[in-house]
């Protein structure tokens, strides 16, 4: 059994050049929703000035329609973001920093130990309204300014998430440059919080599947993917990014590892999406489902 | 360390819908030489009444310069074929077969039981010119027509190969279908053969990496590539095909594992044939490597 964590309404719509209009993002998300996942990534309560393509967050959140054993999550850069996210009814959110000092900097004009300073009342304020706090971890292995992360890094920012109280630690291959051997290194180590990580691969190397299949070997069993491999590379323009939703299902599915979501019904969302932004996601199974009769 | 055996020059163009001029092969193929490949496969002796894209296979083969230490492999369907590839000098060849009877009914118009039989005195014929054989068996796993093969049809054919004196065989997974357990399944069961297994997968369900790793992982080492992903998948058009170099030489480059191929050589060699194709190709490390500054 794994779990798997479908991004691609933030993660992947964030990325794309236009704005895609709300009731096409509900639509998206509620055909995702119908497919079974337990855990929707929603959308982002970042400055519009930074993200303009999810300044439609509230009206997005608003809409969204509940569904058994269904918890949608925003993101959330401060507090004022964690307002936002509770005035709209989320039980969960997810807060970002990074591995690499360079990334921290660059991606959210703070360091690594600012982020955790101003993370710690935030998830404690979380805890006591009931909403549990998920911590993405980027530039987990590679950095487009700082190149390899040494795993000291990576692991001390894991765990002073943990020691905070959040729930689920993921750590992202941002640019999409790691191999196994190098997943297996630092999951090695993070072995005792196993139950704590996700998994976050991008495809950008065509390694994301290998990786995912080095860190089930290892018995960790949650992944982020995003529903037609959607939001591309930000460090590579017109390179993949996320881990398609349709691959890693499809591979699972095909090992007889229970997901509980319908890769149909996956692939039928995105495909509409496709329609409306005009061009070909880069889910290779998505794009084999298409041309099979 | 592993050895990459390089099918674009055939098993990519072979499924070019337009013909690609003998110039532009035989520069791609010398490319592809210099980036230090052991293994070429250069052109097929099929009839050109099936293949036209490989009609000049006589013109490209007289051609091919030669380079210490690298190996040119021509595919041939019969003992003419063998005659053909014999009076161009290749000192190693390729037979084809199938694991699943439907497929080799319809690609070959022969059981498989009739192929092997063609192949014995072939075989026979090719050693006593010190001519090397490698055998591919298409469908091990999935087969367009029959669905999932029974693996002791893949492993009959295999042994059958190996038998009659065959150096490798290549077990390819022709729809791009199997997953790593699958693979397991098959290569447990191959185990004592495991040095004359190659493996030929496909990318069409963006698995092919997951696979390639799980048979490193268990002692296989020889993998069938192709540069920039060339080939598409004629089972389902539009879709990925063969496993791609740069996808394959990154992961195992990146772990430490020689592969004596130079990434950049190959993804240069690519991208020059993808300008003349006036496409994008498959890889992902391709496309990754174009889009970097």
């Amino acid at each position: 059994m794994i779990r798997l964590v479908e991004v691609g309404p933030r993660d992947g719509l964030q990325n794309e050049k236009d704005i895609v209009p709300v009731e096409v993002k509900l639509q998206f998300i509620e055909a995702l929703a119908q497919a079974g996942y337990q855990e929707i990534e929603a959308t982002s309560f970042v400055s519009p000035r930074w993200i303009p393509q999810l300044a439609d967050a509230e009206e997005v959140s608003h809409q969204l329609k509940p569904h058994d054993g269904l918890t949608y999550t925003a993101l959330i850069p401060n507090r004022k973001g964690l307002q936002r996210a509770l005035e709209c009814g989320y039980r969960r959110v997810a807060v970002f920093t990074a591995a690499s000092e360079a990334f921290s900097q660059k991606n959210t004009n703070r360091t690594i130990s600012e982020s955790l300073q101003e993370f710690a009342p935030l998830v404690e304020e979380a805890r006591k309204a009931e909403v549990s706090v998920r911590g993405y971890v980027s530039t987990a292995w590679h950095c487009p300014y700082a190149g390899r992360i040494d795993l000291k890094e990576t692991i001390h920012v894991t765990e002073a998430l943990i020691a905070m109280g959040i729930e689920e630690v993921s750590l992202g291959d941002t640019v999409g440059l790691a191999v196994p051997s190098e997943v297996e290194l630092l999951l090695e180590q993070l072995h005792h919080h196993r139950e704590k990580i996700a998994l976050h691969f991008h495809d950008t190397s065509g390694t994301a599947l290998a990786n995912v299949l080095r860190a089930y070997q290892m018995g960790y069993t949650v992944f982020d993917c995003s529903a037609g491999g959607l939001g591309g590379c930000p460090y590579a323009p017109g390179a993949s990014g996320n881990l398609a939703s349709e691959d890693i299902l499809y591979m699972f599915e095909q090992m007889g590892v229970p997901t509980g979501v319908d890769l149909q019904k996956v692939a039928a969302a995105s495909s509409q999406l496709a329609t409306h932004l005009n061009r070909k996601l880069p889910s290779r199974t998505l794009a084999r489902l298409l041309a099979t009769p």
